[in-house]
C-alpha cells in the first residue's frame, strides 16, 4: 500500500473487514512485521483517540512509534512555494517532510482543513506534499477532507453490530458551536457507499457534501423522515459547503434526542468523538445501551493496525 | 490490585517494603510481566519526576508507556454532569475515560486539586471517574488529595536510612509563594501512620490536615519543639484548610535552616521536590550530606514499579 | 566516553568516520548494546531533526528514549546559585539534573544560547551543570556554543561526497531575520579543522567566530573570493560576536544564489536546517541536484548513533 487516504487504498473491502476482525481477535499475531520499523506520527492539530490508537496499533505490530507535535515540539512550517521566508516560519515543508521521511518507515499525518480556501483544502495540499516528498507510505490521520481510519473503524463497528444483510445507515448533521471540517462525513459517506449498506444523508441546506464523497447516497433534507426505520444513526457536525466553512445553521431541533431515535428501527447511535453532549446528542441517547461510541473508538486501534499491517507487509 | 490510591491498596506494608528493595536490586527481573501491556499516563498538570519515573518503571517491567498531556496534546475536558457543552470544552470525561481505557491495560492520572471547592477536591471527583468509567486499574500520579507513589517512595527511603526501629519523623509545613495542594502531606501522613514510625506534624494554625489522613499523629504548632530529637525532617508547603486553599501564612521563620536541623537528632532532610530553595529550605541544609532529596526521587521508580507489578500480576 | 561536547570526545576522527559508515550500513547491528538502557532527551528549546534523529538512533541501538520538553511538560528551572526562589521558577537545576540522571543511563540536552551574556553562554553554564550534577554521560543536542552531532553528521556527509583527498570547504555566513546562536558554525569549524579539509570561513565584519573554534581556518571577508573553487559550500546564519548576539548585517547579497555557486568548482550546497528559503539560499540552489541538505539531515541518525554506541560500549 503506497498511502492510506481513500477507501480504495485498503483494497478489497470485504477482505479488509474480515482481516480487521482477525486482527482484533489476535492483536499481537503480526508483531514480527514491525521489528526495527518506526512510524512518525505528525500532529499539526490536537488529537486524543487518533494519537493513542495509532501508537497502540503500531506497538501491537512491534513498531516503534514517535510522536511529533509540530507546533509544540518544533516550529511553524511554511507551505507556500517560492516564498521569501523572512517572517515567522522557520522551516519549509519541502525540507521537513523528506527529513521526517528519512527517519522512519511510515508517516501518519494529522492536518485539519483551514476552512478558508476550499480549493487548497480539497486539493489536500498538505497531505499530498507528504505523499510526494517523504518517500514513505503516508497515513491520513484526518487530513483536510478525509478521515479514513475513522471511517474504517466505523464500518468495522457496523459490521459487528448489524442484524440484517443491508442495514439502513443515516448520516445526520447536528449542531455545534464551532466551524468543523468535513473530513469525517466525507470519509464516512465514501466508505458506506463502498460497503453493502443503504446510506441516507440528512442535513440543512448549504451543507451538501462534495459529490465525490456523497456519491449515490440518498440526500434527505427532512431529518425525521431520513431517520425512519434506520438501523444506525451516525451523528456529526460539519461546517457548510455553500458558503464554505461557515456555521450557517444552529437549529437545535437537529440535536439527536429520544424523539429522533424513536422513529428509527431501534437504531444504534454512533459518533466519532469528541462529542458535545446535549448539543450534538442528548445524555439520554449517548448513555443508552444502543450507543456505540466507545466500541467505535476502540475499533480505531483495529483499523489503524490493519492499515499499518498492509504497509509493513509491502516492505517485507 | 484494582487501583492505587490509598496505603491499604498496596496490601501488607511490610511485605511491600521488602518487595520494593527486591525490585530496586533487580529492576529488570519482572520484565516478562509487561509484555504486550500498555500504560497510558494522563497528565492534566505538569510533572517532571512522576512523568519520567513512571515511564522508567513501566519500561523496567517490559511495558509500553504512552504519555498524554491533556491540555497540550488534546483539548479541555468537561467534568460536570448534564452540561450543555456549547462553550470551550470539546469532550466529556465520560467519553474520554473509557476511550483511553480501551487503548491500554493500566492508566496513571495526574490531576491536581483545584483548591476552590473542597468538597469537589476531597471527593476525588476526577480520579473516581477514571476508576469508575475506565474499566482498568488506575494509579494516582498525584490527584486532588493524595500522592501515594510519592509517599511509598518516601517510606522506602526512610526504611533504607533509619538506624533505630521506630524513628521519629517530623512532617513540617514550610512557606511558599503559591497555593499548593495538600496531596503530598496527606499521603505522607497516611503512609507514616500505617508504618512503624513516630509521626509528628507541625504547621501554623489553619493548616490542619484532614483527620482521615492525619490520624493519630501528634500535632504540634511549635515547630522547634516538634523538631526536637527528630530522625527525619520532611518539609513541605501546603495551602490552608481553614479557609480552604489559601496562602494565609508566609512566616519565613518556618523555612528549614541549620538552626532547625540543630535541634534534631542529626536528622535526615527530606522533600518530595520540586523545592523552592531558600524558601522551603536553605541551600546549606539541602546541600548537606544528610539531605535525602535525590535518593528519595530515585525511589519514585521503585515505588511505581511495585505498584505496576502488582497490577500486572493480577492480570496474569 | 564521558560526555559528547567537542570533537576530541569522539576519539580518533578517522576511525569514527569509518565506524559511522559501518553503522549506517548496518543500523541494527549493535541493538544488544542498549538492552534495558534508557536515554532521556531534555529539550529547553524546540527541535525537529535532533528530536527525531536522536530517538531513532537510540531505538536502533535497542535503547528506550524518553523525551522531556522542559517548558511544556514540567516547569521553569532556576539556574542561578544562592537564589531565594520566590518567583516564577519552581525547581532548581541542582535538583532536576541529578533526578533526571537517576532515571536514565544517558542524557541528551538541548539548551540554546541566551545571546545576552557572552560569558554565561561561552562557559556552557547549563550543559556543564548537567555534566557535573547528573552522574551520567551527557550529549550536547546543541548547547550554547556547540552542536557536535550536527558537525559530525556534516563531516560524514562530506566524507561520502568528496571526490578529492582534501576538499575546499567554505563556511559562509548568510542573512536571517532573527538573532541565531553561533553553535552550528562553531562546531562546524571545530570539526573541519580537525578533519583533512581546507576550511575557509567568510562573513561580514563583526561576525568573527571565537578563535577556539575558528582555529587556523582562512578567514576571508570577501564572500565571492572565498567561494572560488570551493568543493562544498556550507551556508549558515549566526548573530554577531562584536557586539555579541546582534543582527548587525542584513545584506541580502550574502544570500547563496546561482551566481555564488557559479564561482565554485561545481560545489555541493550544505545547510544544517531549518533553512529560510530565499533568505539564506535561493530555491534554485537548494532544489538543485548538488544540494545535500536532506542526506545531511539523514546522517544525523548516524552521528547520534555512533556517539550513543561509544557511551553504551563504555558501560559494558
Amino acid at each position: 500500500m503506497k498511502s492510506f487516504f481513500h477507501v480504495q487504498d485498503i483494497g478489497d473491502l470485504g477482505a479488509a473487514l474480515k482481516e480487521a476482525l482477525e486482527v482484533k481477535a489476535n492483536p499481537f499475531g503480526w508483531k514480527h512485521l514491525g521489528a526495527n520499523r518506526t512510524i512518525v506520527l505528525v500532529f499539526f492539530n490536537n488529537s486524543l483517540r487518533t494519537r493513542l490508537s495509532s501508537q497502540k496499533a503500531a506497538l501491537n505490530l512491534g513498531m516503534n512509534p514517535i510522536v511529533l507535535n509540530v507546533n509544540g515540539d518544533s516550529w511553524k512550517l511554511e507551505t507556500g512555494m517560492g516564498v521569501v521566508m523572512d517572517s515567522d516560519k522557520s522551516e519549509h515543508l519541502r525540507e521537513a517532510i523528506p527529513v521526517i521521511g528519512s527517519y522512519c518507515d511510515i508517516i501518519g499525518v494529522r492536518s485539519f482543513a483551514g476552512l478558508k480556501d476550499m480549493e487548497f483544502d480539497y486539493n489536500e495540499t498538505i497531505l499530498k506534499q507528504f505523499i510526494e516528498y517523504s518517500g514513505k507510505p503516508v497515513i491520513s490521520l484526518e487530513s483536510a477532507t478525509v478521515h479514513p481510519c475513522q471511517a474504517f473503524a466505523d464500518l468495522i463497528t457496523i459490521e459487528e453490530h448489524r442484524t440484517n444483510k443491508r442495514p439502513k445507515v443515516v448520516l445526520s448533521w447536528a449542531p455545534h458551536p464551532k466551524c468543523l471540517p468535513q473530513a469525517v462525513p466525507n470519509s464516512f459517506a465514501e466508505w458506506m457507499n463502498a460497503a453493502d449498506v443503504d446510506l441516507v444523508i440528512t442535513h440543512p441546506e448549504g451543507y451538501e457534501l462534495d459529490p465525490r464523497f456523497a456519491g449515490n447516497a440518498n440526500i434527505e433534507y427532512d431529518q425525521m423522515k431520513a431517520l425512519e426505520g434506520a438501523d444506525f444513526v451516525y451523528a456529526k457536525n460539519w461546517s457548510s459547503t455553500k458558503p464554505y466553512g461557515r456555521n450557517i445553521c444552529r437549529d437545535s431541533s437537529w440535536t439527536i434526542d429520544k424523539a429522533h431515535m424513536d422513529v428509527t428501527d431501534n437504531a444504534f447511535f454512533m459518533h466519532c468523538l469528541p462529542v458535545r453532549r446535549n448539543v450534538i446528542v442528548t445524555d439520554e441517547v449517548i448513555d443508552s445501551p444502543r450507543s456505540l461510541v466507545i466500541p467505535e473508538a476502540a475499533n480505531r486501534v483495529v483499523s489503524a493496525q490493519v492499515v499499518m499491517k498492509h504497509m509493513l507487509e509491502d516492505m517485507q
